[in-house]
């Protein structure tokens, strides 16, 4: 089962609902543009990858769906459902990404408007199963990064369920895993939406890789004291200087890891790097609702008093010095990230 | 109220019963050195200063309750209880010096044994009495660190509640506040246990100073992004070196400050530093169970999959050198921390 499919029979995209896991496993469907900028805002679908290919299935549903009976009318409506789709996330490049392919190649289309829409959605079902292959690929080169007896800490959730299927720094380990490796898993909770527990917990398991569960603010006494000999995660964005946005902590979690000299790894597609940004900073931080970190409870009982206000960026910046490389589909890309960036990835 | 008191009627030591915190506040009674020693497992009470004192009375619920006849058995009594309460918190310095100061005190003393019970309890209650105003004396240094409209990041929770009354580092916030300055903080939620959410941020609305609740791992973005100009902390035990074993996280935040060069306070009393540890290395970490980090909820719901499994380190080493200053009852200690601690203390 994949995270973000197409169903053919109803024209909608099809979602694994990620708020419900480990619990329950619930598929939800979206019909409209405006349904899947709503899912993704309300967190049923995260992680950059899969972000691309669900704003692809998204266009897809105005593709397929609108009535226009101009080219002009057409295209209207395409902008209309990429502005709806693109603000419902800022910081991951991969959703821009995926809107932009499939514009570019609706706009230099020949065919007729009818042949258009179903190729738009064919379009979009290739940059799904792409998807597949490219983190197959990276996992591919990663693993060779990885050591037989490695702890590896793990920030936030980079496996199947972040991208259409198998996984970015999830799927590197699963691979090393698959090769044979023994592994353990240091899982980083990844509050306040504790993306760790919830989902890298629940992939590991399946996968049976063994794990356990951390605070995030854990991670830097296992660092500290020479447990870990890897730090893998993904990426929302990567500027063309190699700064990634992450899951908030990720840099606190880098910067650990530097601290103590034990490597770090970012694992992200072509598609989340962003050549038009210089650094980091020019990255936008999606800021969200205060309920987030308010919103949880132990023994049944909220654990903040009344009326407490919270603050919840949802990403943070990795300076490129803290990385020791970014593993993309196209190989293993070391310092300097400015130079070598450009030249693995135009 | 204080958080650790004496009843005379009982003979019992009185604690606020911190896990109830913000939702409901009850007092609990301990009768003996077991009953303390439960209450600090289980963590009924916990700050530092605060075990120092709880501590002291568990011992003196030995020296009331003792049946010994004997200067030979009673002194048996004593050694016990301090076993027991010993093991109850390895990290915590305070715990150890309260009962090392209790039983120096017995020990050298020549008086009959009934009035020696008492002046052990008059020496426990001195020893709580004395921690207040230590507490007031480190505000008053530490305040002149804070400036009219900082945001300071505070972790966990070394307020009222984690001393007799008073507070070591936000007690130099409070101070700060009551001076008529204007702040604000960032309260860490502080993992597993949330102490920052439950108990910072209560007595800050006590308080009346503004605040608002982080994940432990947004601190980064925080400082990153140039809207923090101070972080504060308490320390459960510092080496001769100025090496500071705190709350879990307090490393990755320290961590986090000084690559941003915002400045960095460690505010704990005399009591807090151990010159027998060259370093922070040598100081014990207590590992305390999963469910702490496995027992949280949202939305009714487990967040992590059956037979999930977790680390829990409760604290950290911050090395001296990510520390700005260390503010005591002796003054501000600036490094060299091994110099200057030293001979600030001694």
């Amino acid at each position: 089962m994949r995270t973000v499919d197409w169903d053919d029979i109803e024209n909608s995209v099809k979602l694994i609902d990620q708020r419900l896991l480990p619990g329950q496993l619930k598929i939800v469907a979206c019909h409209t543009p405006q349904e899947v900028a709503e899912a993704i805002k309300s967190m049923v679908v995260r992680g950059a990858p899969a972000l691309g290919a669900t704003a692809g299935f998204g266009l897809a549903t105005m593709a397929m769906n609108s009535t226009a009976r101009t080219r002009t009318d057409f295209f209207k409506d395409l902008q209309e459902a990429c502005s709806i789709l693109q603000a419902a996330r800022s910081t991951a490049r991969n959703l821009s990404w995926g809107l932009e392919r499939l514009m570019k190649f609706a706009s230099t289309s020949t065919l007729n408007l009818d042949d258009l829409r179903v190729e738009i959605l064919n379009e979009a079902k290739k940059l799904a199963d792409e998807d597949i292959q490219i983190n197959k690929t990276m996992a591919e080169f990663g693993a060779n990064l990885i050591d037989d007896g490695d702890t590896i800490i793990h920030h936030c959730n980079t496996g199947a369920l972040a991208t259409v299927d198998w996984g970015t720094a999830l799927g590197v380990i699963r691979m090393a895993h698959e090769q044979g490796k023994a592994l353990h898993v240091l899982v980083d909770e990844t509050r306040p939406r504790l993306q760790g527990s919830r989902l890298t917990a629940w992939e590991l398991s399946q996968y049976g890789i063994p794990y356990e569960i951390i605070s995030d603010s854990a991670a830097g006494y296992f660092l500290f004291s020479g447990q870990v000999q890897k730090v893998f995660f993904g990426a929302d964005r990567i500027a063309a200087n190699g700064d990634v946005a992450n899951k908030i902590g990720t840099y606190m979690l880098a910067l650990a890891a530097f601290d103590n000299r034990v490597p770090v790894y970012s694992v992200a597609p072509k598609s989340t790097v962003d050549l038009t940004l210089a650094n980091g900073r020019l990255i936008p931080i999606e800021e969200r609702s205060q309920n987030e970190v308010l919103g949880i409870f132990v023994d049944g009982q909220s654990v903040s008093p009344p009326g407490a206000k919270a603050r919840n960026p949802a990403f943070d910046i990795t300076p490129n010095h803290l990385l020791t490389a970014i593993v993309t589909e196209y190989g293993i890309i070391y310092p300097p990230f400015l130079e070598n960036l450009r030249k693995f990835l135009t």
